[in-house]
């Protein structure tokens, strides 16, 4: 692929121009190797951003990540795969009570996911609360458990996309990671190499989300469906509101524990109607229109999936999770309705607390948290529990508790316009 | 300067925020440090050159660039400065007679130079042409000449702003060249610190100009003015004309050659005009208004003024300059009058014969380059010679004609509208 020249790629786009398929092809794969410099894709990074690529643009340059590496192949199991991704949010375990109960229904779940960094936590990371679990498998191994347990839920390895893998580090240094194109095609990438052949996509909105608004996250839930379909795999997405947690907890050890409440026919309302929505779709695009996710839920054999998934990575799902050595309380300041709990204080405040981290090679807690006893729409009397902080050290409280300072909104005239859980559902 | 971080300050800009003081002069403290990396000052640069920078960041910039190296001092000279800077044009060889005509004018003249990149020539690589003749001084051997000839041309040293020579050469190969405020500052921070008292700016505006119209000429040239006059230069440009080269040459001897013509008197009447142009504004910018420049070119005493400054240099001007061993004449396909002789296509096929070069490291012809025998406004007949290619070798022929190809044009009818050479002066 000669004839090509990073500083002319760089100039047709920072001059609003259209990036042709032999460019994109090769600056993907010059940046692979090492012969177009980390300066030269920030810069082209930046000039994406700032002046968009279209849907062929999109697409290709998706496709060019893709065979940057490896493809993984789900043909021969012996039921169908739909896979799910979440854009990001504070609280959101759907992951985990999703993959089982899907995988229940008879639809299996290759779920490769990642760790968590900054305020939204990682799927990995909640996992390995539970003793004994562990997030690396073969990709043998993984393609067993699929075929043996329905569900897997381990670490990407490093051979899908490895261009997507070595830009989006070089995005998140560079103030280039918030460019729709390429979040869109970073994401697909993966999902599209790992070979599902369902994917339902859970685009995050509000405060706690990577994008803040309807009109981005439409748009980045348009430009994702568009490139599932375009690749063959069959690809929905559900816009969700993402102003308050999901649930009654943020954090490692204390999100697992509320996914098994929710696959054992309990847990909060917001998580069971996200969970069973997700899986409703999932299970749809597979195929599968004769299974009912709720019931499975209720008659326990989600909760069997999940025990063999925990099992078959070397986890012991009968074994106690840890709790926080030191807790603290945050209490309401007056009484009325709950009108607002922010997500991005309350995600900001776990991670704080020691639940996130901020650089990729920190550790992280499997006990710090937050833990919420009220909801926007319920009634609260001043002096009542609304949070109690969980840490390692009772030195995590002061910083978690400047993150809240505005977290909370009480209405005396209790007035309180409940928003929906799913906003919208988008198709290609 | 702790507090800030590089993320945030691209971000600022991306989100077309206004840079503050202390982002600034951090960013650019620590680039020059290594602090931030290449890949994050290229993405920065992408955005101030999609998104700006208003008069206060464009000034701070340019001080924290000046900050990041020495500065000069002029004040004990016993006459007062002034420097004269091109943008860069095709056959710009200005600065060779302007400097000793200003000397003898009694301003001195600091012209710290460069070399050619590109289809524009560097003035250091023409002087080289002369036998003898060497570019690098020390800092008190340029002082001790400015004192006894008045005026010097010589490589500038390492020393003034070298934040700027790091991100020039980032730029470069990062499509982030073309940001005016970028290309001010940095044209602007080495005239700064070098300390002339009076700086008049050549702004070339055309094809063979890195400004292609009038309107980002006139931006360019006010924000210089403006930087030059904030930090108390006496700072004055004019805009001019390169649509076609100026005077009858583009090479390096080849100019040398026309720059001694127009010392003693003669020489391609724009040349002489631009110059005694120049000289005016740089007379007046250094107080200097009693004395006439044409006066001192038909006198001698500019003539004089550069046989001094080339013999303080160690050349010899008295010297046969070289010729090319090969010679290719270009013809007029048609009679009538000559209406256009693209500057660009010039300047490439001066650049292709061998007197320009492709990256830093190539060396230059002395001989190569091209001769014109008629220029726009001129009457010419089928078969006459229009041009004289100049090369080494025969082998530099072909590429230099593919450039040419649709350089010239010649009106049957003799209709030819001709433009000014100095089409604007901008002042504070």
């Amino acid at each position: 692929m000669a004839g090509f020249d990073a500083v002319d790629v760089i100039r047709t786009k920072r001059d609003k121009g259209e990036l042709s398929d032999g460019q994109i092809d090769w600056v993907i794969d010059a940046y692979t190797k090492g012969d177009v410099a980390d300066e030269q894709m920030s810069s082209l990074a930046m000039a994406i951003l700032l002046n968009g690529m279209n849907r062929r643009e999109i697409a290709r340059w998706t496709n060019a990540m893709i065979a940057s590496g490896e493809r993984m192949d789900f043909a021969k199991l012996s039921r169908p795969t739909a896979d799910k991704h979440s854009t990001g949010g504070v609280g959101d375990k759907i992951t985990l009570p999703l993959a089982p109960l899907v995988a229940a229904c008879g639809v299996a779940v290759p779920q490769l996911s990642g760790r968590g960094l900054g305020h939204t936590g990682g799927t990995l990371d909640k996992l390995e609360s539970i003793p004994g679990w562990r997030a690396a498998l073969s990709n043998e191994e993984m393609m067993s458990q699929l075929e043996d347990v329905g569900a897997v839920i381990c670490a990407a390895g490093d051979g899908l996309a490895p261009a997507d893998k070595k830009l989006y580090a070089l995005r998140d240094v560079t103030g280039t990671v918030e460019a729709i194109p390429l979040i869109a095609s970073s994401i697909m990438s993966k999902k599209i190499a790992e070979g599902t052949g369902a994917l339902v996509l859970d685009v995050k909105v509000g405060s706690g989300a990577f994008m803040k608004d309807v009109a981005n996250a439409r748009e980045l839930a348009e430009t994702m469906v568009a490139l599932g379909t375009d690749a063959g795999v069959k690809t929905v997405a559900l816009l969700t509101d993402m102003s308050t947690p999901l649930g009654l907890t943020a954090g490692n050890a204390l999100e697992v524990r509320e996914s098994v409440e929710v696959l054992t026919g309990g847990g909060p309302a917001d998580v069971v109607e996200l969970t069973i929505a997700l899986a409703t779709e999932m299970l749809a695009a597979a195929g599968v229109t004769d299974v009912d996710p709720a019931e499975k839920l209720r008659d326990g054999t989600a909760m069997d999936a999940w025990n063999r998934m925990i099992s078959a990575q070397g986890g012991d799902p009968s074994a106690e999770l840890p709790v926080a050595p030191e807790q603290h309380v945050v209490k309401a300041s007056s009484t009325g309705v709950l009108t607002a709990m922010d997500a991005l204080a309350v995600g900001v405040a776990a991670w704080r607390l020691g639940a996130g981290r901020a650089r990729k090679e920190d550790p992280v807690s499997a006990v710090a948290g937050v833990e919420l006893h009220a909801k926007p729409g319920d009634s609260v009397t001043e002096g009542q529990p609304l949070l109690t902080l969980h840490a390692d050290d009772t030195s995590r409280f002061d910083r978690a508790l400047e993150s809240l300072a505005d977290a909370v909104q009480i209405s005396a005239d209790g007035r309180y316009e409940p928003t929906p859980l799913v906003i919208d559902r988008i198709t290609a």
